[in-house]
């Protein structure tokens, strides 16, 4: 039998309204993982909570012999080693990055992809070379629009061949915080993250901080590759050409409060006062409010919010001090930004599942 | 209402014939993870990539603060604070570790826990003090028969509310590679292996190397909690008294060649030499030889098998020089013991999904 990539690789498709998870859905479960939500405790996430999604397998890299080529319409094509990053002047950003399709398994009818709940996040302090200082250093051609990324990590997806590729356009790569990062938390990458260098766009979701990177390509158009054009927009069917997803929607995360049920991960508390907290976060503008409601949206409170403390891009913490009485409660949180952008109650559905910021929900039983 | 325990925790059960993975097994996946199999390039598993199966909520500690108490049936009771840990003699032994629920999800019926496949496993160099240093310095008791390790980590599973506890018989408990841990791969253990010091077991499944570990009493019967006695025995339904989990099975995993497909994880390889590649292990004695099967174990040939290179405990590199021809093939990999202990090609099904050594399988397409 001759075989080719389609019969490996099939289209994008909805679940039916009654079907469970699927073979495929948990095998990128077993993978992929997200933050285990009491985690939600740090300021910075430690190595292994933070959320990693991973479009095909973590390559095999050398950090002695690895190169950055940085090419197109440039004055000057480079090639970066890692000593060369390192002899220049670092920055180090704390970020929060959540992937574009967190929350898409909670959705009905739920796009078959990796199948996120809620906890597709992470904080971490990234360590690298802001990139506008390379393209300064390679002069970048007055007819450059758009800054092409090219990481090592090599599948396929719906029939198409491809190393991972996302562009970012020239006024966004030249952002201060950008970096080609060649540490997280003070320490080397961990080889899931991108080792030996990534880059980071601190404020977009994850698709953006292109793992493992190889080549950074300026180019005269809008980049069409799979990730940017076909992967990755936010469509109401999938003829609608859709919008790019870029920056991340406000959200607010409890740390589930007492203690979860094995299977369920129902939570449990006693009557009395709990300190409920969280952290909220927005890649568009800063969190200027959190609320929270202990029945399922009907009342909302306003929640205490720790100050940002210099860091723009990473979550900030909120707590609110609750009341606990016997019976089942719905604990939830919702963000508001400077930009007034604030989480749905409900779903607001697109084809892909990406950049959807429902509000999330946390059933909590409270005992006599 | 007055709620109850029972209301948020129920009784185990099985998976309808047709049921696809449930919200709940969701939940658990997207919080634990395997480990992406790309990882067996490793000998000793990277941050972050080991595999994790934490019950209830990862504990917050702080090392300063933290104290292990000795007691029960000994001569001296103990309370160890992590700088007398320190002070003692250590040990560093490396650890293949696996979930003793390792590949439940492939299981017709499902047991609904966990829902792995065949990622739940890694390997880490684990140094700490030996636990029969420890029992020497409390002196045991001659009516002593088990040990029993109680962690911070709190929840309540089928009814019933506890801290995770598990027991060793004492014999077990002297071995010379069990460890009170603190550090994991030289470094102190991450909040998710059980921050400050956990319990390592060599050799048995995960559920024995307690996490967070704050007590260690000597006791003179068999120990009858809920880890011990309920949960972790291999039952051939809800009434069978089962035996209880101990070592690990042998088992062989394949690296899967070529890359994957996104979403089918289905392998894509071209015509010509691939050099396949794995691990094998067994806790119950060395692995003496691993065959791979490219038919879906319709004909095996002898895999390549490394040394131990002196790591008793440690899973074993083994590799196998396949001519891939155009087509659909089915691989798949077998190991042995020095016991004879074999690997089942179908599933030898017991009630919650333990101790689960079929062998592996993994498509690859090969194209034109």
């Amino acid at each position: 039998m001759d075989m080719t990539l389609n019969d490996v690789s099939r289209p994008g498709r909805l679940a039916a309204p009654d079907e469970g998870i699927s073979a495929e859905e948990l095998a990128l479960a077993a993978r992929n993982h997200g933050m285990p939500l009491e985690a939600l405790r740090y300021d910075v996430t430690p190595a292994g909570l933070h959320y990693l999604l991973i479009h095909y397998d973590i390559p095999y890299a050398e950090e002695a012999s690895w190169q950055v080529a940085v090419g197109g319409l440039v004055d000057r094509p480079l090639i970066l080693d890692l000593a060369a990053l390192r002899a220049m002047p670092s920055r180090t950003v704390r970020v929060t990055m959540e992937c574009a399709g967190n929350g898409r398994a909670r959705l009905l009818p739920r796009p078959v992809s990796q199948p996120w709940l809620v906890e597709a996040v992470g904080t971490a302090e990234w360590t690298g070379v802001p990139l506008r200082d390379v393209l300064a250093a390679a002069g970048i051609d007055p007819f450059a629009v758009e800054v092409v990324f090219t990481g090592a990590d090599h599948g396929v997806e719906r029939g198409v061949e491809q190393d991972y590729q996302r562009s970012l356009p020239v006024d966004e790569a030249l952002g201060e915080d950008v970096l080609l990062a060649y540490q997280m938390n003070g320490a080397p990458l961990l080889p899931q993250h991108g080792f030996p260098v990534r880059l980071v766009v601190p404020g977009w979701y994850g698709m953006a901080h292109v793992k493992w990177l190889r080549e950074i390509t300026l180019v005269d158009r809008p980049f069409e590759g799979f990730q940017q054009a076909v992967a990755y927009r936010v469509r109401r069917d999938a003829e609608d050409p859709g919008v790019p997803v870029t920056r991340i929607a406000p959200r607010a995360l409890l740390a589930p409060p007492g203690f979860p049920d094995f299977m369920s991960r129902t939570r449990v508390v006693r009557p009395g006062p709990v300190l409920v907290e969280g952290r909220a976060w927005s890649g568009r503008a800063p969190v200027t409010s959190v609320e929270v409601s202990v029945d399922g949206g009907q009342t909302w409170s306003a929640a205490e919010l720790e100050p940002e403390g210099g860091h723009r891009w990473a979550w900030r913490r909120f707590t609110y001090a609750w009341d606990a009485v016997p019976g089942s409660h719905l604990l939830t949180a919702r963000a508001v930004d400077a930009l007034g952008g604030e989480q749905p109650i409900d779903q607001a559905w697109n084809r892909g599942g990406f950049a959807n910021n429902a509000v999330q929900q946390v059933p909590v039983a409270c005992l006599d």
